[in-house]
């Protein structure tokens, strides 16, 4: 009996301490996370909203004061403080490492001892007239010193004489409508253009294609000035001796005209001048509307169209040359511009990304401005700026993305996206395999309306879901979300009941990264309303008057506009970085891909015989897209039974869409663009500011009708459907399960 | 007393279920794998030993024996059938899927009707000589149909008459010396030149460039003729009936020469044949040595230098055209051949990874054949059959490997890599950012004598670890492993204590994995004895005596050999997709680059005046050798305290291995030869066969001494060395800390 019970006893207590130990193993084998590296979403939409609300307005204002008030062209000394000042307050914000990276660029400076300008000469070849040297300094800045007069960056040397013939805004179709309907040649002569519409460097182009010996573009009120505005300091037109500087290049792409493909390095082999990429070969000169009307005014010949018709009070005259009173003079440039290669900085600061080091998220946006770059690009930098101060407080708080985030500040934009391009030719190989997205970063404001975003399909859906989240910046609009503000004032009616977002053009730094390399883009800023407001980008756009008082007294005085777009690009950054499944949506593609589709088969349909004839058809392309609808459509799908703890699995995934915009790439490039590689998006050949979908099928349709050989020309077009439908279906496969 | 007691029972209860249940917490806590998707290294190394010995010599014979019993000529019926009967054959093995790939690829077969041949013609223009219009047919295959007869794929078509002028092996230094040294123009003329030393396509364009109206190839018996050795079928010599088929294009990497970028698809725009990639325009046509001696034999003009001179009875006079005694006599070409666009098939088979399913190693390797392709393709085709048929044998047992395995089965090899190109192209997008590596698997054995390897840098050591565990073939040898066995035979001795291992060149399907993507590489096959065995490749290559009884009768009767060839193919497969970190050496292609720094810098020195003169140095590339070499250190250095544990991290340097080749692709690629965009290796100019290292500069240095603008040539070379040196500086910054 005791025994028994003793045995009893021992049973039970072993039963007891196996069952403990078993209750205590399964407590301890459940509590273990099963996953090392994934991390808490719950912590990181917190951390959204702190990193948002973190972004101040004074602070936004006190970066735009400092960083306006000297002038700080690209290869200028005061550039260079400005960026070591960059590089130094970066890393007191607290960012693990800020670099300065350094290239040799081609730059383009006036002569200082032989300034710019264009007469009017008698017969005796006496300057009867002569154009301005210099803006009138704006108030405040009388005693600056190198401010650089307005200026066509890289324009040839010379003194081409000649008769003035107008063209309007020197596009394609001016051109066409002046030689094919006006009957003029303008070989030898001087073109006058207005500023406006399209890109200078594709005026440029246009008047060396036609003849000119030599090109000169003024603003006119039309173009830049908004009704019941004074001008600047009264309010934010442009003066009538304001006038727009700019580069006149056509790069189309290839960074330093200099080092096309690779970066301008210290041992880099370099082109010689005459081999340098889209130098122009004449002498180009900007003016303003005061200069101009002496130039215009007695011109001859055949009356303007009424759409070529400026707002000055003028008859807008053709020429060539001018009226009979006036027969003995003549226009002559003197064009006295250097071509030199300068020494430019980019700032690269870096959070190292937690859980995937090595995959990065982008915000780049220049520094250098042709004067005080008040809105260009200052408003811009302000905002990076403030966006850096935000995620360096989010990291003394225990703070870190999940992948890397890379803050930029480009030099050299200015004269050809110089800085980003070499930055972008230098690291290639390491953006092609890493890169998930370029957010850009120029001017945060050309307008007091509402917000302006450009992007890759792939971000739709984010842009949206994020300014859901954001505030708008309007008065009264105090409990209005940024997407409902947006919403109501730029509804994309005939797409979608949804904010408009628009195709990315070129123009600004993303286009290495976007067009070159493809890397998901956008870009994000406020902007004016164009229905309404009609002006080309806005009336002091690249003038002296660009000043820090023109956003505080006109532009943004609460700052709060700038904050809006601070928190979309940084609220974009935060969750590319930070989110575990890349929020890009290939199904906005897909949507995409069939727009664009129908929209080029639709340009080819206007000729519906050729088309017959030739057999060209858009079936292989359409069949493509819809390859693409699906393949999205199933990723999407399969996303919902992801099994997020695998680390792997979710890598795989979002490998997947990361490499779906490189997808689009062909290594081969455009016709005659080898640096444009992106087959659905690229720069309009006419504007490189307009970004064109399938743009290898665009050119080949483009003037098809007065092709000398329509076979040919329709080959072309056969040959590039087949391009888009191959690539097409090419970018469907990377989105289907790996094997 | 009592309550004190029962007080302390209860502490000491509670105490020892704590206990308890601590114990058992913190056992289940770390019992519990604390990473989900990393396999165990010792299973793997098992398997590859299992994996090793499943291949067997009498599986490799059947499958040759099978696969060689017809012609199957790219293109045909007979090569669609074997490409069912690989898949199906493959399925049973059990791949866990394999399709047929089909495209749609420009070939070139004679006419059946007007067949090819060469006469002399007399001053009536009477044939008074024909070559012959096949080869005998070996024993055992008289009945036999479909036996294209030697002719030059792609040759142009016409009849053209003339002189000939005899070119030795017609290289651009043999033309060289005919020009410069002998003074001999063959404008005009019909080259005729022995076979051997370059590829045949290099000697058509060399022809082309020297104004040659056609050109005739033969085989010289001191090219293909073994000392001691019978004809076939008595030995392996070729007989003197017996001719080399074979492709004439210069197609540099294009593929289908009619989509050159984009794969044959049925939607796919093609170039007319006039705008083709590399098609010659002259009639070409290949002889044996019974008929060039009734060619040669009556030749006058110059005597041959003795390098000049072949084996066969003849003076080898150098022309043009024949002795007085025959000086009316002429020789006309009689070229029908037909280009075609033709339907192949690839057969694609692949296994699925079980951790990293989205990382590819591909092995692959030709099935269509000249004639019955019993050394090529067939030898390879067997070893990648039961490569293919040991895998399946371990997926049964419960294997799976760690990423995914791609088996091809390419077609059209012969005609110009189009099988495998197009796929490549077809691909692109995903073998760019998934391939890890790419073996290749044509002619498994071109000789008796041991193992020939060649590849890229970085899987130098992986060979020597594998073949160290693979035993030797030889009789004789059976305790002797297959890397002793090799060392003994071809001690890389210049180059280190080592079996010898050779740069990559061009002429098999690994071209536009390697070359055009950037994707690891390697191939190995059994060889002759290059010291004592002065001949091209082997005898009977591209002729109808390539039999399956030459391989069972001579080259490997025990079958052997075949098998210590289809081990190390496979353990490179087995490993690459395998093994948890990539067995990539870094360091290995650090020390090839210096190597390859040195000798292009001092084939520079042969002109030290002009180097000096023109400023031309090589500081940059040493130093981004330099850079590179402390890079690859650093890198190894880190991955001895990789946390392995944790699969992200794991990923994480693998993609920097896999990336690693990747990083040396210009996308510009080379000049004039865009699909070649691999800046240290390309195939050479002057021959296909053999692969040069850092190309651009090689080319630009050629023949340097002969510009017509000595400045404007160390320019090029100046430019080269700067792409050369900044793509090692890039791929330098793959190997770098991600962030």
């Amino acid at each position: 009996m005791r025994q028994e019970s003793r045995l009893l006893r021992w049973i039970w207590w072993i039963v007891v301490v196996t069952a403990l130990f078993l209750l205590g193993f399964t407590i301890g084998w459940f509590a273990k996370p099963s996953h090392t590296s994934t991390e808490s979403h719950k912590a990181s939409n917190e951390y959204l909203k702190e990193f948002l609300d973190e972004m101040q307005t004074d602070q936004i204002r006190d970066h735009l004061r400092k960083f306006t008030r000297l002038p700080h062209l690209a290869g200028t000394e005061q550039n260079l403080k400005y960026a070591e000042q960059i590089q130094k307050e970066w890393q007191e914000f607290g960012l693990d490492s800020v670099e300065m990276v350094p290239y040799d660029v081609l730059l383009s400076y006036p002569n200082k001892s032989q300034p710019n300008y264009i007469s009017i000469v008698d017969q005796l070849g006496n300057e009867v007239f002569n154009t301005s040297l210099a803006e009138p300094v704006p108030q405040g800045y009388e005693d600056i010193s190198n401010i650089v007069p307005p200026y066509s960056a890289f324009s040839a040397k010379g003194q081409p004489e000649g008769d003035l013939v107008y063209v309007n805004y020197g596009r394609t179709e001016d051109f066409f409508q002046l030689e094919r309907e006006m009957g003029i040649n303008v070989t030898g002569k001087i073109v006058i253009v207005r500023y406006g519409k399209i890109f200078r460097g594709n005026k440029v182009k246009n008047a060396m294609l036609a003849g000119a010996q030599g090109i000169i573009m003024f603003s006119d009120p039309a173009d830049y000035w908004a009704a019941g505005v004074q001008p600047y300091p009264d309010g934010w037109n442009l003066p009538g001796g304001g006038a727009q500087r700019g580069n006149v290049l056509n790069l189309n792409g290839a960074g330093d005209p200099l080092t096309p493909g690779y970066p301008a390095k210290e041992y880099t082999y370099r082109f010689s001048l005459e081999e340098g990429v889209g130098l122009p070969k004449i002498p180009v000169h900007p003016i303003g509307f005061d200069d101009a009307i002496h130039l215009l005014k007695n011109m001859g010949g055949q009356t303007s169209p009424n759409n070529w018709k400026g707002a000055l009070n003028i008859s807008y005259k053709i020429g060539p040359g001018f009226t009979d009173d006036f027969k003995t003079q003549k226009v002559r440039m003197n064009i006295q511009t250097n071509n030199q290669v300068t020494r430019i900085y980019n700032v690269i600061g870096r959070i190292r990304g937690a859980v995937e080091p090595d995959r990065y998220v982008i915000l780049g946006g220049h520094r250098d401005a042709w004067v005080f770059g008040g809105i260009d690009p200052m408003s811009g930098a302000a905002v990076v700026h403030e966006t850096v101060r935000s995620a360096g407080t989010l990291l003394r708080k225990g703070w870190r993305p999940r992948r890397t985030i890379i803050f930029a500040s480009w030099d050299a934009e200015e004269f050809g996206l110089l800085g980003s391009t070499e930055w972008a030719e230098d690291n290639a190989k390491l953006l092609q395999e890493r890169a998930v997205a370029y957010i850009n970063a120029d001017s945060a404001i050309e307008g007091m309306y509402t917000l302006r975003v450009d992007c890759t399909p792939s971000l739709h859906t984010l842009v949206y879901d994020l300014t859901k989240q954001i505030a708008s910046p309007e008065a009264g609009e105090e409990r209005v979300s940024l997407y409902d503000s947006w919403h109501k004032r730029d509804n994309w009616t005939n797409e979608r009941d949804a904010p408009r977002i628009s195709k990315l053009g070129s123009g600004s730094d993303f286009e290495a990264y976007f067009i070159r390399l493809g890397i998901a883009a956008g870009r994000a800023r406020y902007t004016k309303n164009k229905k309404t407001e009609r002006y080309s980008s806005y009336p002091v756009y690249h003038s002296v008057y660009e000043t820090f008082e023109i956003v505080d007294g006109f532009y943004d005085p609460s700052f709060k506009r700038l904050r809006a777009v601070a928190q979309v690009r940084g609220g974009l950054i935060f969750l590319l970085a930070d989110s575990q499944l890349l929020p890009l949506d290939a199904d906005e593609y897909a949507h995409s891909l069939r727009k664009y589709a129908q929209s080029i088969a639709g340009l080819a349909q206007n000729h519906p015989e050729q088309m017959e004839l030739y057999k060209v058809s858009f079936d292989s392309l359409f069949s493509a897209v819809q390859n693409f609808t699906v393949a999205a459509r199933d990723f999407h799908e399969r996303l919902q039974t992801l099994n997020r703890e695998d680390p792997l699995q979710v890598r795989m995934v979002n490998d997947q869409l990361m490499y779906l915009e490189r997808a689009f790439i062909d290594p081969l490039g455009l016709p005659d663009r080898r640096f444009y590689r992106h087959v659905i998006f690229a720069p309009s050949s006419h504007n490189k500011y307009a970004g064109e979908s399938f743009p290898g099928i665009y050119d080949a349709l483009f003037d098809i009708e007065n092709s000398p050989d329509p076979e040919d020309a329709w080959k072309e077009v056969k040959k590039h459907i087949s391009i888009a439908a191959f690539t097409v279906h090419a970018a469907a496969m990377t989105l289907t399960p790996p094997a």
